[in-house]
Formats: C-alpha cells, structure tokens, sequence
C-alpha cells in the first residue's frame, strides 16, 4: 500500500471489517488531485491513500454482497449526529473519510467500508470507468445544488482531471461548458474529448451566468469572480493546501453567490457511464501496478498526464 | 465639500442637474467605513464623498418634488443595459455610485441625483435618523437574498457601523443573532442598544446556520468559514481596500453557500424607523459641522466612535 509519508511501497496488515462493514479486494484505482495535496499536506493525513476504486467484495455480513462487483462513497458517517439525522451524512460531523482522513485508503490490495457505502457497478461498466464514479458523482452534485436550468453562459476555470469529469457531466446533462485553462496541451487533450476549449491569456469572456472553479489552485477563484455576471454563481471545487490571498470585495460588489462543493451522487454517475454517456476512457493516459505506485505519483504530477489508475494484481 | 484627496473643506462650484435629475439641498449625512476605506485607496475615487444622507429638494423636473425631505439611491443606472433591463438595477454596467464612483457625493452643500432615486422621508422620521436609511437598506438586502425562515441561529461578526444596522434589522424581522466582535466598548454600545453580543476572545460558538460578516477586514470571513455549520450560509458584507489570504477549502469541504451582499430596498428601512420598530438616535456618537469634516473623519476612525454625522448648516 501507499502512504503519504513513504517513498516506497510497503507491506501493510491486511483490514479488518467490523460488523456491517465489507472487505474488498481493490481492482483498480484512480490518482486524483487531493491524493497530491495530501502529500504536500493538505489535511494531515498520515493513512493509506487513495478513495477512486472498483473492487469486489471479498467478505460482507450481507452474503449477496460476496463477489459483487463495486465503487464505494468515501464518507464514513456515524448516522447519529445532527447532520446525518437530517440526511446530511456526508456532512457527518463525526465522519471519517476513506484515503482522506481517519480511514485508510483503496491504494492497498483490500480496503474495509461500510457494506451502506457500496454501489454495484453494472457489466456495462468496465474496472477503468468505475473507477471514475467517485470524481463524476462530485461534478454531478453541482447539479443538486445550483439551478443550472435558464443558465445560457457557463464556464469551467482549470484544465486537469478535475475539470474534465466536470465538463463531460455537464455535457451529459445537455449544457455547453466553455473550458478555460492555462495549458494548451492539457485543453487539447478536452477538445479531443468533445468540449469547448479556450486558452486564459486570451482576452476571457465576461458576465458569465455559472463559472466552475475547478483549476485546483488557491488563485483560481479570483479569475472565477472577475468573469461572473452581477449576481451571478460560481463554484467552488478546489481545495488547496496553500491559502490565497482573494479580494472578496467583488464577490460583495456583484453580489455573487459562492458554493462550495464535494462529495455528490454515486447513481446518476454509474447511470450515465452504464448508458455511454459519458466516455471516460480517452482520459486514461498512464497505468501503473500498484507495487509501482510511487512512480505513479510522480507521473500524475507532469504536465502530459491526466488520470493516472492504479491496477491491483493478484 | 470633503474629497478624498483633500487635507481641508474647499470650496467646490454648486453641482448642475440635468433634466431628470433633481438638486438636493443636504440638511445631514453620514460617515460609513467605506468613505474611510476610500480614503485609503478603495474603488481609486477621486470626487466628493458620501452616500448617506437626507436633504429637501431643491430644484426638479416634476414640481411636486420641490421643498420634499427625501433620501436617496446611490447607484445611477442606465436602464438600457442587460442588468437594467431584467430589473437589476443597482447593477447596472454602466452606473456611476454617488460618492464611491464616477458621481459626486453628499459631503457638500448640494448633491445632484436622478428624481428616480428619491424616496420621501416621513415628519415621523428625523434628519439624523434619514441618514441611516441607505446602510439599513444594505442590511434589508440580506432578507431578500436569503431565506430567512428556519434559520435558528444566526451571528453578526463585527462591532463597528455595519454590524450595528445588520443587528438591528435581523432583530426587528424577529431573529435573534448573536454579535461577535472584538472589542469591549464597542460591544457595550450594541448590548445597549439591545442586542445579544459576545467576545471573540472566547471560545466561539459553531454549527451556526448563517453568518453576516461584517467585520469590514478582510480576515473576518475565515472565522465565518469556521464557525457556520455545513451546507451553512455567510453573507458577505465586507469590501476591504486590501486583499486577505483565505483558506476556501474550507468552504468546499463545507459546502457553504457565501453570498455578496450590498445595496439594498429603500422602502422597508423608512417604514421600519417611521413605525419605530428601528431606533438608530442612540448610534450617533457624535456630529460635526460640514466645514470641519477632516476633523470629522478623524474622529470616525477613533475605536470608541460610532457614527460621526455630518450636518450641513446655511
């Protein structure tokens, strides 16, 4: 497995499952952006990292369970608190978060979640999609929380994987996202896959209904609010280790409105995949074995690589 | 007149008023931290300032207008732009904002204005009260932008000018929110005036439903960030001339909704203070005769000052 502190991979205990928790045999899993900035310190995680996977269930109380094919939702939640007694359970306020905080990680052979947190993933859906169900739920909780309907003009600011599950989900739902990013090659690569492209030092668009903030960077956001409309909506998708200096006046002076936003819906992600509407495999650009996985860390870092999976072999 | 640039009162020629605009006599006006933040850099207005006020009509189109005690909207719209047209007035791409951008202020003897701007002050309502319509308008604004209801609990982060007529206007809507500031005597004045006030040396209360902040410094909205609950909600009233460095991960993670927040509906701040169900006579610290403003503003930075008016006498 692979941990945040380690530079080489190294031989770890297997999980234990508690009672209503599964056993899975991780098959495949995806380097996502957090998965960095936990290494450059982003929430002080020390565990196994790693919460994009497909795996199958190796051991669960339920027997159904044994054998199935599955993705997993990476919060752990205690169901009593304030926030989960609404239904708010990714908002547990005693919530552990698997290859994020306080819950190892799928960058292991098996990983242990509640049986509750399991979505089987359908045979139309290959080991590689499914490991894209976690980043596409994301994307896809923008659209449980802005009204996208009458929004004519929309943006997304970034070029990276963060980006990309964003641009294809807003496609599927029938919108037509402008990308603007700093890197032409990393634009080229989201033209290749059906979206509209712009380069940032080209003079931007303005007065724009919806601006995704996806560029992963604390700087981000100031681009985002300059180009919104009076009273228009940005959200907020990144998280950053570092803290950036943001003049928020403008947000006041156009009365914007900022969300923030993260964890969403597992089903309309599989659906969509299940149902080719969304392609995700023109994203994969490296495969790694896991017993390679610091290697795989530093090429998900250059430039010319996108979604960088993981493959767990026997 | 008082402009930004200038260390004396000066004479300045009486203001022209084109068709459709009214000349209004200024009988008194108010001090706001942004006149204070514009005299360090804030919007680079170079003109005379001050946008709250009262005055009696002077000269105008439509005659009934002549001899009326009103006050006035501050932003001038063209009501030919996309905003204007879908009723976004205040939004206006083109608009010029009395005191703070492109239109001459109310610190002077006349201040020019459209008649459209104008709302008639009631024989119920003072001079000095008048002053205070336009910020308790801003503050009004926040109950059109934000639902309100079901909100059980709710702060004000700051102590100053702002965070005074946001109290006021949270409590006469019949919310009880919680002021959170720094400083003793200034918290003194608000428990005076009748609402509920802590430290922010304690430990802060968290889980809040919503946060007006309204520190009028850019650090004030990382303790918003902390203390709102997720899915919460911070209004953001604060435009500071400098930038502040955010941690907006933390809204992410969150998922809080911020809302920018400025200008607001005129008709509910003067039927609020003519019915008495708004009393601002005990904010007023002190009073200044326009040919001592530079003295006036020096008084409005002193930490034990609260709102410093300006009367303009014959």
């Amino acid at each position: 497995m692979f941990r945040r502190d380690l530079q080489v991979v190294v031989d770890h205990p297997r999980p234990r499952r508690r009672p209503g928790e599964a056993l899975i045999r991780v098959l495949a899993a995806g380097i996502c952006g957090t998965d960095l900035e936990i290494t450059e310190g982003y929430r002080d995680f020390g565990g196994v990292l790693g919460h994009e996977f497909v795996g199958r269930v190796a051991e669960a109380d339920t027997l159904g369970l044994n054998g199935i094919r599955v993705c997993g939702e990476i919060n752990i939640s205690c169901l009593g608190c304030t926030m989960c007694t609404k239904g708010l359970t990714s908002h547990c306020l005693k919530r552990t978060v698997m290859g994020i905080s306080g819950h190892d990680g799928c960058f292991a052979d098996y990983v242990v979640l509640p049986e509750r947190n399991l979505h089987a993933v359908p045979d139309a859906v290959t080991d590689e999609a499914a490991t894209f169900v976690e980043p596409l739920a994301a994307a896809f909780e923008i659209a449980d929380q802005v009204q996208l309907q009458g929004m004519a003009s929309m943006a997304i600011l970034g070029d990276g994987r963060l980006a990309a599950v964003i641009g294809l989900v807003l496609s599927a739902l029938g919108h037509d996202p402008l990308v603007i990013g700093k890197h032409q090659e990393k634009l080229s690569r989201l033209s290749g896959i059906g979206l509209r492209t712009m380069i940032n030092t080209r003079e931007l668009p303005k007065d724009l209904d919806l601006i995704v903030e996806a560029t992963g960077s604390g700087s981000g956001l100031e681009t985002a609010l300059q180009i919104a409309r009076p009273r228009g909506t940005v959200v907020m998708k990144t998280t950053a280790a570092k803290k950036s200096p943001v003049d928020l006046s403008v947000a006041v002076v156009k009365e914007l409105n900022l969300i923030g936003s993260r964890c969403g819906p597992f089903r309309p992600a599989i659906e969509a995949l299940a149902a080719n509407r969304i392609d995700v495999e023109p994203l994969v650009t490296d495969r790694f074995d896991l017993v390679d996985g610091v290697d795989a860390f530093h090429r998900a870092r250059e430039k010319d690589a996108h979604k960088v999976l993981l493959h767990i072999s026997d």
